[in-house]
């Protein structure tokens, strides 16, 4: 019976918009934190509230939890709950709070519960994380590019330019500053020049090994920055338009079964917008299928001499 | 008899051509008035200009208002008209005059009258405003975005660069011209190296408390920007593109009622019932070229002319 | 038969391409003229290399206006052979050799003759041309944007910062650099902070009239950022978009003429690859008809009681 | 007997994972020796390990070429085996080792091994590279916009920019840094203001013929600024949507041979007729579809069910 009531808790409505509520206000008080005056002039209130909010999102967690009955484990099967417990968590950390920074830091994660709370942001950075595999290969050619970029750099400029280039890892910072194209002509004018030329002013004890590249220098980053950007908006593109389409196709099923809730239906499939879509679909596969057959053609047409009657019969 | 009269003019093509006309020469006193010498040389004609054009809105105004008749309320039914009275009202709030830059920039206002007269500019607007709402949940994404950022960047950065994170707006300003890339390394390297050794030059007064965070600011900066520049370009490409779209369709059906509007028709058959019959004739017709293009093809493969007669009769 | 000759040559292939040969000739001595070194040591024999290009420039106007027999000014029907005449007759205006510098930009201009020489050059400039006028209105925004912001930044920085918007031409170009995203922070900063406090280091006398406005500044840039960027963003991506599909077309039209001409094939049409891709735009057209169908059954859905049986039968 | 043994070698799934993971460890190791430290620690071990690395790549190498037999030179039909043969013979090459610099550089290029290393990677780069020839013509205008640009640059700006504008090859690098957008103004203002107003603090003895052009300077690089940015927008979002177009087809035919041969398939029905067979069999289906949305609406619309039993019959 008690299970009973806490699912029928966790499912409400209202649980939903007060957790939503709770999750905002814990973003207006730790907002607040960051002013000193207010800090300083209710810091016994501020307080409460926050041990308030905690107990409630405990309070959540230990809903969820019951309502699964007999299982509270299967409460970890859904990953949001595993990150909503962890949030809730990493507060009862002891030393999490010895320092004012760290505990306001802690406090601030809540705030990211709303992307557990509201199921459209969850369906939205569901899309975005799906999308990120069907990238990896272009991930890994980006980073073998960095990668091989920012060791020849270390070997090449290191000498001259050791505030950009003296180690791989400053290496590899110095070369993402590139690729955003934020200041990349000073990196590229410090080595072309040398150091006791170019950019080295007030920090000249740094420039001990001075040393002008002019061609190395300007082809090394008119190449990195023509490849880098290349690769990065490659792959900003691809999880853009591959998130779009996953999060479109996710919130139109999302949509029509809320819109079926509503409406009392449980057979779905059979109404008109639905045949719209289901006939969308089979149109673009069509568009695919006269697509390959096109490519099929061409190539025959190019390929040896196909169209004779002496080969073709052999297929 | 007068209602007759007010809707033909209110309707006619020489009286948006005139408004239009108005509009732009509105615009182009307000652009001679930031030119001080003419401002002192025609004073009083750019004075009774201003005059003329604010009288002729206010006609404008009552001729479309008294065009509805004895309900002339319903002038208000399109947002557009709202937005045409709003600025013509604001002309005559007083003390909107007192100061000489606040009555120039309430005249500026009136050039904006132009995204109402052209019932194309119209479209683009309310089509780029229309897509907005698609978008609600990135922007939520977003601001979640900049307000975790933010507030994490009072807490850590707040002391050693209170020129950028001292407050929590000045921290989303600063993170929104990270966003852009504009010199966002000079901001991750004060917090890298300390305000004492780099970018408070002239301003050492300003840095209290200088504190040197290598690991923790690179990745704080580094991943933000990953994760802005994605997000926003998200949001923008989904705007622009659902955008487009929209705003491609509008268009059509506007151009298809202008269309009709000239050759006299009143209402088309463009019942959904007509569109599916079209539909089944279009497949129709695809069917019918599938099969001759099934017919080549064979023929193609089975050899030139000399099979062309003897296969196809047996189909 | 001279008419013949010169039709004949001026369709050879070997002419087109000796023509392509000169424009790149022309392109590489104006190239080396930018070397003082060159010039002085070459003078001579540039100035006669120049002087034969030029004169086989004439020659080339002549053939194709002879080839037109007795009509010569046919030859301008074709706005490329307008554009191509324009660069030969400019050497010719009196005067326009008397600087040096004018005279070198003058010739410089032949080797723009190279887009009217290449044909698929032509299509590609003439695609980007032909999707200007569509994005229009897009175009009128942003005027209207820059217009009202350029207006509105001479009234409310004018003062504060005449060195980026005394008048409205530089305040235009100043707005013009903010929306590249090129250091607008820094003339956001002038403007939040006063110019006493920010910016005009070593130009102290043109700060006449500091005023700090931090919130309006802010406001007004950040605005115009988020504005100016998607707008402009939006421009780019339509032009480039309706670019690629126009000159794709105009390619596959360009190619398949090509291909018939080389197998002396008059009649065109029955490939399969035609086909194809007859089949493949009948398939896109359906698709726009499914789109059109599904958003009038779901306004109707969303509609007045549209199908309840009281209303609808009055269709 | 060898051959065979060989062959299997070489296709084994073993085999390649072991090359993969050389190369991989031939990264680690070129990434330890940019730390001076781990070079003076362990130079031993790194020379014999980089020994070992290089001697199991040519023993790939040879295994390779003993796998196809009688003969060998089939091996350089695969322009990846070419890619492999010449990174690991440059590392014979005598002189490379003369310098340490020039020496690690060459070990490093044994990372781009990777790429051949990974059939996955090898179809992305090939799809990239194959995207690029389709955009030769928006190259060549680039090229053109450029050359124009930089020689008109030389001629007008060199006297009074002679740091940007100098020589051709100078003035390409600056105009490619002005299509960056990296700190385009400071070279416009330069030429705007003259370069004894603006940019030449600290080098004032290269400013030899300040030259102050406001109006020539602004419409250049603001022109250059609109056309270079859309050209290079259009290069790099037509190789990024041929690209990935490419890469999902290759993909998607990568997938599909991998599993036919995982069940034993040799070659597929996947006849062009077998094609348009299917085709023509979704064309019947889409038929009943619209069939069957046709009766829905005309159901609603005569009213709910009525007179469903009615008026189907009828059809």
């Amino acid at each position: 019976m008690l299970v009973e009531k806490l699912q029928e808790i966790a499912e409400a409505k209202w649980f939903t918009n007060f957790i939503t509520f709770v999750i905002i206000l814990a973003g207006v008080v730790v907002g607040m934190e960051t002013y000193p005056s207010v800090v300083e002039a209710y810091e016994t209130e501020l307080h409460i509230l926050n041990e308030i909010i905690l107990w409630i999102f405990v309070a959540e967690v230990v809903v969820k939890m019951g309502a699964e009955g007999s299982k509270p484990w299967n409460y970890f099967k859904d990953p949001w709950n595993v990150f909503d417990f962890f949030i809730v968590a990493v507060c009862f950390v002891p030393g999490a709070g010895s320092y004012a920074v760290i505990l306001r830091l802690v406090r601030l994660l809540r705030v990211l519960k709303l992307l557990s709370a509201l199921p459209r942001l969850q369906l939205l950075v569901g899309a975005l994380l799906k999308s990120l595999p069907s990238m990896g290969y272009v991930t890994i050619l980006l980073g073998l590019l960095f990668y091989v970029y920012a060791v020849a750099a270390v070997f090449i400029f290191g000498a001259n330019d050791p505030m950009h280039f003296e180690t791989l890892h400053l290496a590899t910072l110095s070369l993402f500053r590139v690729v955003t194209l934020e200041d990349w002509t000073d990196v590229m004018y410090i080595n072309m020049y040398g150091c006791d030329e170019y950019g080295y002013d007030g920090v000249e004890h740094l420039c001990t090994d001075p040393n002008a590249m002019p061609v190395v220098a300007s082809a090394f980053f008119v190449s990195f920055v023509l490849l880098g950007t290349m690769v990065i908006l490659n792959l900003f593109i691809g999880v853009i338009m591959n998130g779009m389409e996953e999060a479109t196709m996710e919130q139109e099923e999302f949509d029509e079964r809320e819109r079926m809730k509503k409406q009392g239906i449980t057979e779905p499939e059979h109404t008109v917008e639905h045949e719209l879509f289901e006939l969308d679909q089979a149109l673009e596969e069509l568009h695919k299928k006269v697509a390959v057959i096109s490519r099929r053609v061409r190539a025959e047409h190019d390929g040896p001499p196909a169209t004779d009657g002496a080969v073709d019969p052999a297929e």
